[in-house]
């Protein structure tokens, strides 16, 4: 690993606390941070080297995996901390803080090598982006990265004005686009599970599978996040990236995930003949009240009369050979039943026997991914005391506490260089490209928005997706 | 279920003891015996009915599954035994027999339907079939049926023999020949998880499976069985009969178990097929001492210079599309490391990636068959926390003490006139004319005898004969 700097801006913001910072500590005490490095907080707040120090301290006792008991390693890791305080929307501020990094990099002996992470609303990023490069920031010796947070876009122009202000300051290859579902632990596998098991290749396809179904349930609601919300809803905040990504990750079949080149063009070519069948094949939902818990239109910050959906369900195709007629039936929403995110493939009926008319079940192998990390498979046997056919579940999962957050791998990968698990910009803008008209929709109530109480299972309309199709959600 | 007598000859012996009459009691305790039945055992010993029905008590209390607690059951089942007090060798004998019979036919309000159970020695297959023709006992207004145990021949000509002598009174359809291997409760279910799951239709077959691994390993010794044992020795007391059935259920491709007939005349057919390629491909060992464990040379009853084997190992091939350049091997012996019959499919390595030449391991699928009744499944996976490839076993397994003996599927199938899982004569002919060319190289010491340990793995000319493929036994 090449040392580096990694210039945060929005230091003492929300994410920097919960998550950057955990992330780069449990990094460093796992030797997966490059041997010198340092790294240069920006804030708005007026403090020292000393207090921002101990604000991150602070951030790692409530939430990092690993302990942070042992006092060397702590003072070792924090010693590597700069704070200065800017006003970002200033171009002097760049100078000084071009002053600041030269300074680090001769004081820790490093070469000019930059990751710039903007932890901060995309509102700024034309500012911080145009002045990287105005103040030379960018023009470094070695090389340099941005890395940059969803929301990109709140549709597909204001997406591609986005993009061309961040790309007027750094190249393709310099951005690492974060989509957290990429680097949670079972996706991060799924490509090596799918391409390094034999077994799994001759049912990795139309032939085979009957259909594949991707699930994201939150149990919460909007919570402190309504202002947001607001302008998103679930197609924004959680299908036209994460939902897509895991689909794109399901049917790759690139087989080398060492290549982020291919993979990333692979998932482009995906990206082009995934299809919505109609308007029909979407739904969109919203929370009502149920005893105890609020209605979405209740909450604090949410429009009384607002049609957000805060459940969306769709079935996609993938207009490929591998693919073609496997739908894929995604679902996402708030106030649900249970706390899940999984993809369930379900495999074909292709027997041709007496089992086929038997109260046999479909063969279905589950990639838990979120809150348990395993894979289950469910099979046909005979019960041995009945003689009657029933599903057996072979089940592996690991609750090892040890396994890193999505965090630890993304900022691993972009401090090593590696785009594998982050998006193209080709991605994300078909990703628009094939929501934008979902989107037009819903504004126009060509989609109806339909209400499921809190606690349930979401709109039965989703249920009628999956149905008409004659199957139903695992 | 229609009502029956069953006629036990042996009543007083072992297997009675241990296994028939728990047997029946425990498929009269779940009703699986027909609502009118009789049971006659046939014994040397002068007993009355009530000495007898107290013995069969005592051994339930010793075997069975079931508690025997509930005292108006129990006394509802011994209710229906009759002893009778006989020298089967005596002509006279079976016309006592039949009268008894047919008292007890009209007390219990019974037809005339007779299974013969022939819980004796070979020896006496002859007179009691012979009489039972001769007396009329198999001339019935009923069925008739007849169950055998092994050893069914000691080598192709007395297999032969005893086969003219069994059908002379009795027709192939008659005859149950018992394999308790068959019997096993996931043996059992083989057939149906095979046929009754999509997922492994593309899988079972030479395109995608290695080679296959059927173990039959005990801890134990000869123990007092050394007088059968020297006459039989692991070739003929495992391999002729449970390791080929193994083999056939593994292989078979007939997808509806519930037609006997079809099943048995594919095993026929696969048995035809079946070929050990040449001498080099049979291990034979023999056990010697370890601290504390006698040699088999040593046993009581052994001559100290048998040569009878121990241990036994083959690779075998099945000629025919499906499964043609798949090995089959097979071990069994005595005094091995670790008690377990399982069968190992290992599916070959077809990928064409970057996983192919990294430390990926072979995917494994494992039916447990004793002592734990289960299945697991050997995949690779990416260490969350190392990155590195790595295997993780999905498993299922029963521990369900419910589970039923061999014993009872077999009795109650018998009961039924279920012939799926009894051997017809051509398998077992057809299994001796296998065995006969290994036999006579046992004799003529063209394969050699091997020694192993008492406690080892086997002597090490069973890891040379997997070695020579490529593989590795697991």
């Amino acid at each position: 690993m090449e040392n580096m700097s990694f210039i945060l801006f929005g230091a003492t913001g929300d994410l920097a606390r919960r998550k950057i910072f955990p992330a780069l500590f449990n990094l460093y005490r796992n030797q997966k941070l490059p041997k010198a490095f340092s790294i240069i907080g920006i804030g708005k707040e007026e403090l020292s080297n000393k207090q921002f120090q101990e604000l991150v301290i602070d951030s790692l006792y409530e939430y990092s995996r690993h302990s942070v008991n042992d006092k060397a390693q702590k003072a070792e890791f924090v010693k590597s901390i700069t704070y200065i305080s800017l006003d970002i929307t200033k171009e002097t501020s760049y100078q000084k803080l071009l002053t600041l990094v030269k300074k680090v990099e001769r004081e820790h002996n490093l070469q000019e090598n930059r990751i710039f992470y903007l932890s901060v609303s995309p509102k700024l990023f034309n500012v911080i982006t145009t002045n990287i490069k105005k103040s030379n920031l960018s023009n470094t010796s070695g090389w340099k990265r941005v890395i940059i947070e969803k929301p990109f876009g709140n549709d597909l122009k204001t997406a591609q004005q986005l993009n061309d202000i961040v790309q007027n300051a750094f190249q393709e290859d310099e951005i690492f686009r974060i989509d957290h579902y990429l680097g949670k632990p079972m996706v991060k596998n799924l490509l090596t599970f799918v391409s390094a098991n034999p077994m799994l290749q001759p049912l990795w396809n139309k032939h085979m599978i009957a259909n594949i179904q991707i699930t994201a349930n939150e149990e919460v609601g909007v919570g402190s996040r309504a202002s947001y919300y607001e302008q998103a809803g679930a197609v924004r905040d959680m299908f036209q990236n994460h939902m897509l990504q895991l689909i794109m990750m399901t049917a790759v079949t690139m087989l080398d995930e060492r290549n982020a080149i291919k993979l990333r063009a692979e998932k482009v070519q995906l990206m082009e003949t995934i299809r919505v069948e109609n308007q029909h094949d979407v739904v969109r939902g919203q929370y009502t009240k149920a005893p105890c818990i609020k209605g979405y239109k209740d909450e604090l910050g949410v429009d009384s009369s607002s049609n957000i959906e805060t459940f969306f369900a769709a079935s996609l195709f993938i207009e490929n050979p591998l693919w073609e007629g496997v739908p894929f039936f995604v679902r996402t929403g708030k106030r649900l039943n249970k706390k899940e995110t999984k993809i369930v493939i379900e495999f074909k009926n292709v027997l041709n026997n007496h089992e086929k008319k038997t109260n046999s079940k479909p063969n279905l192998l589950t990639i838990h991914i979120n809150p348990d990390y395993g894979i289950s498979l469910q099979l046909n046997s005979k019960n041995p005391i009945t003689g009657e056919l029933e599903t057996i579940t072979m089940n592996f999962s690991s609750n090892d506490k040890d396994i890193p957050e999505a965090y630890e791998y993304l900022l691993a990968d972009a401090i090593q260089g590696d785009l594998s698990y982050f998006t193209h910009w080709d991605e994300v803008e078909l990703a628009w490209k094939s929501v934008q008209p979902i989107i037009e929709n819903f504004h126009t109530n060509k989609i109806p928005l339909n209400f499921y109480q809190a606690g349930s299972n979401g709109p039965k309309e989703a249920d009628d997706l999956v149905n008409k199709h004659g199957y139903k959600w695992w």
